[in-house]
């Protein structure tokens, strides 16, 4: 394939293995897998969920729903408190499907039950100690219930939780501890629940890093994460992954050197990458690791060599003396990000290492 | 105007009122204005630079290039260092255009000539201390520049420079110190060439905050600002503009809020606004700050509030407890970004505050 820009690269087996694993674990442990379609929004890589066995998503905003409403899912969660100012478009995709969506306050139960028109799968959302959204005390959280009991239209579904705290973890046995930790305070609530009356209420977690590292989803009854398709340098550093699970980069072609720097510069910046970071073991930021691209397929990461700065189109890669020699100005070098999710969010479009080419939903359109 | 979710908002009166800044200042200085486009990105404002008399602009792409290509533009300079994968499309436009390329290496030119097939205007791109793209060294200029002699459709056109390290200037006076070191410089490597004979060398220079705070352009022949269009925080952080010459924000729905935190939540995240970040005063990351939205205009940026904490679609706005009485779930709040280019990269359209919408580029569209 001629690659003459940045390109948004997936190696399909990969993907479709990563997503074979989940759908094993899940399988296994006789859950409901919810995948979080964010990371992807694409119709087709959706479609290889689907031939897998998927039928139920998770997405973030009503747009993403709408987008994967038309490629024919018909059970979605919009993991995001409820954007009443979109209500419209939720009463029209509630009116056709199992649409799923989140409270954490009177206020936007109130305003959800005024406006609703089609019924609606209500979860509750559970703040674990990440303090972005949800729920922490339990008699707020009885409350809210019981708002909903006296709503026909607003269905009381179960208790959600995003451990998003999850990603500040520094080992393995710490993200299997936030794992069981949350379990555990799902299942306390869900009794508390139960002691009120409310005998059906389901349980949703959903993040990479500890359903990764987590077999045991005992009381559970589905999943929601989502960067796994790809995974990224992200979660190899959590201990979610290894390197060679690493299925989606870019491909950026070389456009100068600078050997008494020991840097290369790529076309292939902020809008193609992100401006997500992590540190290198030596406290450098790093845009992400570097691979040779050639033949198909990529190399394992260069050692010692990585994005150390970026600007709107251009990528500084600092490297060592032999990898300077080795590349050329117009070779390809292959980007591996940090944050998937947002990589992938800046591209319409994917490439195949087979050379087949797919849209993405419109990174955002109008 | 209804606005239902995340929107790229622009006030035109002060955009038109940024660009005739710039077109005075140069007039008056009697000095090529080709501003940088790729903050923008869009047919409609360019459109309003060739209103105001402009005919050369700069991008940093050559899709870019072509893009405004299409919409008339024919002094085109690409303000990156010359994709040589690209060649076929660079071609093209040479052939119908003048269009500027960027050399800074013996090995950049060697490819290009060996590929090109239409004359172009070759800048020999300077680096004064960014320490990213360009020549540092005397001798080094000199051999690319008679190396471009002996190219008959390589045509040196002159020397040109971006001072990024303006970036980190602690301060108006050193803005200014560092474009007077500019200008300085490249005067005195246009004399060196001229005492080897190259008499026809044009000086650029061209960043926002350097050309915002100074008027002396004597000996220079273009700038090339590109951010001023917009400004932005950073802009305001380091001098070049006031808060009232912002001119762009995005417009993001209330979806929830935390008053025992004092926090908002704002459907509106990373892939709204990027990752670009500033420190507050008291060294907390902030990715905006935020104004109240009403009656098509937004207010003075609020004080003690800005989006403290994004993941993927949310904002976690840290503000005061009259704010948050004042502000309901459902309101609208205007974000102020950091980075107007990266984050006016993520949409595919503009909002005026009259309503009217119109596309820009797609923001990598394959």
């Amino acid at each position: 394939m001629q690659i003459t820009k940045p390109t948004l690269l997936i190696d399909e087996q990969k993907v479709r293995q990563n997503i074979q694993t989940f759908v094993s674990k899940t399988n296994q442990s006789n859950i409901r897998f919810r995948p979080h379609f964010k990371t992807h929004q694409s119709h087709t890589i959706g479609n290889w969920f689907k031939e897998s066995g998927v039928s139920a998503i998770t997405v973030s905003s009503v747009d993403m729903a709408n987008y994967f409403f038309n490629a024919g899912w018909r059970d979605i969660t919009i993991a995001f408190p409820a954007n009443i100012r979109q209500i419209d478009e939720i009463n029209q995709l509630a009116d056709q499907c199992n649409l799923g969506l989140l409270v954490e306050s009177l206020d936007s139960i109130s305003i959800l039950a005024e406006e609703a028109t089609s019924p609606l799968s209500v979860w509750v959302e559970i703040d674990q100690g990440y303090n972005r959204t949800g729920v922490q005390n339990e008699d707020e959280l009885i409350q809210l219930v019981l708002s909903l009991e006296n709503e026909a239209l607003l269905n009381f579904t179960g208790l959600l939780t995003h451990a998003g705290h999850a990603y500040s973890a520094q080992s393995v046995h710490e993200l299997k501890g936030i794992h069981q930790a949350s379990i555990r305070d799902l299942k306390t609530k869900q009794d508390v629940l139960k002691t009120q009356g409310f005998k059906d209420c389901q349980l949703s977690i959903g993040d990479t890093p500890t359903c990764s590292v987590s077999d045991d989803f005992s009381g559970i009854d589905e999943i929601r994460p989502g960067s796994f398709v790809f995974y990224d340098l992200e979660q190899v550093s959590l201990g979610a992954c290894s390197e060679l699970n690493l299925a989606m980069g870019v491909a950026c072609p070389v456009v100068a050197k600078y050997p008494k720097r020991s840097q290369i510069i790529i076309y292939g910046g902020a809008v193609h990458l992100s401006k997500e970071y992590q540190r290198t073991s030596s406290g450098k930021r790093s845009f992400g690791k570097v691979a040779i691209y050639s033949d198909h397929k990529w190399s394992n990461p260069l050692k010692s060599t990585y994005v150390s700065s970026i600007s709107q189109e251009h990528g500084i890669i600092q490297t060592n003396t032999s990898i300077l020699e080795q590349v050329r100005i117009g070779d390809i070098l292959l980007i591996l990000p940090v944050h998937a999710c947002l990589t992938a969010n800046l591209f319409n479009q994917y490439t195949t290492l087979t050379n087949v080419k797919f849209s993405k939903m419109q990174s955002f359109s109008p």
